[in-house]
């Protein structure tokens, strides 16, 4: 019972973290056969992560061709030297990150209601201050924009993180990392001790 | 000729950047069958990508199995506000960035020089500032080390950049985004201008 509340508690950590983010790569195997990796904004939404373009290109006939994709999130949050707990040897050295990645077939969005929700859903997390008019597939000077747009939802089969905030070290090592942070003092430094206290280990697969 | 030339100038774009970073995703098939994207640190040395690793794990076994990746590195500028150009419509919003992708095939490096000449070289763009011992191969306190960790290194076939900065927009668009950026003035914001300005356009493919 324990284990389980833990569980939705991680799960809930990946999903606040991809709340929490904008940007990220999309992955899946190219019409000629090759991997694909392509950067895009994003808006995770009724529990599925849209992304938008153009109805044309790589994307969308990798896609058509096989739906299997990837999607991940990176945040690095502090570079870790080697000196912080190591006077002689390099390997100390690290980046401690979040990362989440979400994996599940993408199909094209074709309703133009839906269309308009996942994109006003972006404008949310991208332009919270508003300043334009709600996304309506009912607003007449939205609809040929909706039409020409294309908008892809990857429906996640499970949800992964990786949270490394230094749980591998032992308390003494641990100790002069955050005291190293604490010494240089970079403006993302706070955030990163508090993160190394909390110390969120890795999030569990979610299955749907 | 001066087309020729345009061309070098937009592959050593592309390859600046690859130095001025740090972090990609990696992308591959996985023994699944999936496409996976798992974000990294690297470093861009003797004109080939390298990561290191864990021996084992999905990375390993799915580029045993087939080795072709493609590697992305991203960079978001600025966040473009519609109400910049637009006081209705949503549309004009959208993200000014640079992106680099570099495919080719990944193999593991088994020789203890390069290995440590990749390492090396990947500490020197984390850690410039020094303050251990440099990896050397024939130094005994890292060569357990050397031996423990996976080094990959990805030999690109074509390295192409995408760099975003309004080259699409009519004059008049351009001077709202410019006059838009200039009034919010977020700490990234100068520099955005001056892309815009510079506007660099998309790296052409480069073939090796």
């Amino acid at each position: 019972m324990r284990r389980k509340e833990f569980e939705v508690t991680e799960s809930e950590l990946c999903e606040s973290f991809l709340k929490e983010k904008n940007d990220g790569v999309l992955t899946f195997a190219g019409a000629d056969g090759w991997p694909k990796a392509v950067p895009l904004n994003y808006v995770f939404h009724g529990g599925a992560i849209y992304f938008h373009g153009s109805k044309q290109g790589e994307k969308m006939a990798g896609l058509a061709a096989n739906p299997r994709a990837e999607f991940v999130v990176y945040q690095a949050h502090a570079f870790i030297p080697s000196y912080f707990s190591d006077p002689y040897l390099a390997c100390p050295a690290t980046v401690f990150f979040r990362s989440v990645r979400a994996r599940g077939n993408v199909e094209q969005v074709t309703d133009a209601a839906e269309k308009a929700s996942a994109l006003q859903a972006l404008m949310t997390v991208m332009q919270p201050e508003g300043r334009h008019a709600p996304i309506d597939a009912a607003d007449a000077k939205y609809s040929a924009s909706l039409k020409g747009v294309a908008v892809l939802r990857l429906d996640p089969i499970d949800i992964a993180g990786k949270f490394k905030f230094g749980q591998n070290l032992s308390d003494k090592r641990r100790d002069q990392v955050v005291g190293g942070l604490s010494e240089r003092g970079l403006p993302e430094d706070e955030d990163a001790i508090k993160r190394i206290r909390d110390s969120a280990l890795k999030c569990p697969m979610r299955d749907n």
